[in-house]
């Protein structure tokens, strides 16, 4: 019997993933993270290849959260970060404004998405002011606070997710395709 | 015969709504402010609860508009403050601009709702530059300058503004459900 | 038989409008420049009164970018800029951040409808951070870098463009109503 040839492939980075919960009263114990953990649910379901959740509980105060996202991205090397919670319109909600801060680049398609698809759900959704930037080689995604609707909103930017991490040079994350079909566009002659 | 017993409620607040026509010849009686009265019917048509109107008509200038916006809502306390005029792309249109400049939080997805809206009628809805945010305990909104506009538009974004103004703590709006149903989600236990 | 009469009509200014390519390596020489020409081609198809096209070619260097769209503005007297390329979220991009710092004034329904048209083609339309804007009397437009993309985007805004260059102050485009009907509202009594 033949035994067949593997063609060794060399042992692929483990992509580190920053799972940031914003909650003032979550990160005092006054009730348990939801937001997080569903998050780390959800890459489990959909991501094929290897990856590391890089978990952070913190209050709603801008400079932590700058400090934290900063950290994640410099210090940490995750190639994604992906904050739930703080984007609502009240005094303490401040995470949007802290994305901003620690990025270099925005990327408002994504805040204009899931506010679409979240509209379908409830009125409300024009209340959330998420957004997403790049800082260095760091796409950083701001989600609501809830698990269901942080599920509905990675179903819809998630498709554009790997491609926007290798155009960063981030590592080639995998996706179960028959659970979401990562879209990477052919290279365009005069990109 | 019985007398009912009628429970006395405590006199709830009036909710104080700032109305600013921001037009140059209106504000020199040019012509007739149509957008002001056009935004009072509005409400009178649509708020079930107490509330109470103050209007202003100032012209495009962006020092006026933002001293304006400010003293509605530090000095007389408004919840809510809406504006007709002045979002377009000429030279003069600068009720965005002055709007940023005195609100702490933006909320992008106003703007986005409000041109999508205006965009199923006429494709120069993309011109219009209107967004919305906080200052304090106030929620700012842009309206277009014409009457049709201002009710397409409200209709699209009441639904979420009395759920907005109880996360600033401000007074409980009351709709007419028969004309518009406000919406306020279930609190989430991790919100 | 009689010569019928020929109303003189006073001759009519040129529209001109820039034509920014920005791409390190078409710059350099290192591939053939598609957008600029694909750019060309749509105007030459959907106008029908008189413009005269200012190519450039340039890097994807801020600074570059910047004084290229302010002298196409300010010197060259362009009603209408629109830039092909640098709108992704690779460290290069820079064409959003340097339309942003040229103008005076910003239109985000542009890039709102211009994502939302190439969202119904590919997912990763998120990725684009496309916007517009006013410098003075000039519209600048960004759009995408492949000459499919570039016809798709125009096609969604340019419907608004001929009313906006006149609240802006410049030349009446005229446009072939059977390749694209430029959208005019009347005037509205209060506007």
């Amino acid at each position: 019997m033949d035994v067949p040839l593997v063609v060794q492939e060399p042992a692929s980075v483990s992509a580190r993933i920053g799972i940031v919960t914003v909650s003032d009263r979550a990160s005092r114990g006054e009730y348990e993270d939801l937001g997080g953990p569903a998050i780390q649910d959800y890459f489990r379901d959909v991501l094929a290849s290897d990856w590391t959740p890089v978990p952070c509980l913190i209050p709603d105060e801008r400079v932590v959260i700058e400090r934290t996202l900063a950290a994640l991205a410099d210090d940490e090397r995750c190639c994604l970060v992906v904050t739930t919670g703080g984007t609502g319109p009240a005094l303490r909600d401040v995470t949007p404004e802290a994305t901003e801060a620690v990025c270099q680049k925005l990327l408002p398609g994504f805040g204009e998405l899931m506010r679409k698809v979240s509209l379908e759900k409830v009125p409300t959704a024009i209340l959330s002011r998420q957004t997403a930037g790049v800082r260095g080689g760091t796409l950083i995604i701001n989600l609501p606070g809830q698990p269901k609707a942080i599920r509905e909103c990675l179903d819809a930017v998630m498709p554009a997710v790997p491609y926007c991490i290798e155009l960063l040079e981030g590592p080639r994350l995998e996706t179960r395709p028959e659970r979401l079909v990562a879209f990477r566009p052919k290279k365009p002659a005069g990109g």
